[in-house]
């Protein structure tokens, strides 16, 4: 079993105000899926995009807004999980003053976490 | 997207002393991989097992520890991520005095959520 804490991990920049923590990937070993923790600034967001892959998100702290569809828009805090089906346009949105923290699982693609946000 | 709280999942009895709630899983669409909320009540835990799937963790709250392989025994606790191998031998207990609460992602087999705990 390996275990760490997630601020031990070191965090990558994902898109301009959020970082990226790879806690359960290929490095330990994981076959199937990908477990991430994301931290979104206040007023920053993950881009609005799409891929042929699922994420299944679940909302650790702060305030923020899930943008799916064409205009849908979803507030979201502490304890929402959302399941956003692949090739479904998605955004997540820091709506708070304070950090926004979510777990974002997705699958390994041909063995590896797919690409990372477009800039 | 499907978004919904935890909290407002029915939880299912997992083991005694141990409910799940599946927030993410095939009746919201998941393809690939499911992920679960368990609450271990203090003096609790999941039965010592294994199978032949993985399990990627994350401690939401609580004084829990994860036992492994023969007799390893690690303190857990909140924003820690623990990645158990297939067919690796696992436990987890909650130590402290309020509820343990983590979610356990499992990958969805022959699409379908591997079975329940031991009992």
């Amino acid at each position: 079993m390996k275990i760490h804490n997630y601020r031990q991990v070191q965090p990558q920049n994902a898109a301009p105000g959020v970082t990226m923590r790879v806690v359960a990937g290929e490095a330990e070993g994981a076959p199937t899926f990908v477990m991430r923790v994301f931290e979104i600034q206040p007023g920053s967001a993950t881009p609005f995009h799409t891929h042929p892959w699922e994420h299944e998100v679940y909302v650790l702290a702060g305030k923020g807004i899930a943008r799916s569809g064409s205009d849908k828009e979803t507030p979201i805090a502490e304890g929402d999980t959302a399941l956003v089906p692949p090739n479904e346009q998605h955004s997540f949105l820091n709506a708070g003053k304070d950090v926004f923290r979510m777990i974002c699982v997705v699958p390994l693609v041909n063995g590896k976490m797919p690409g990372a946000l477009p800039k």
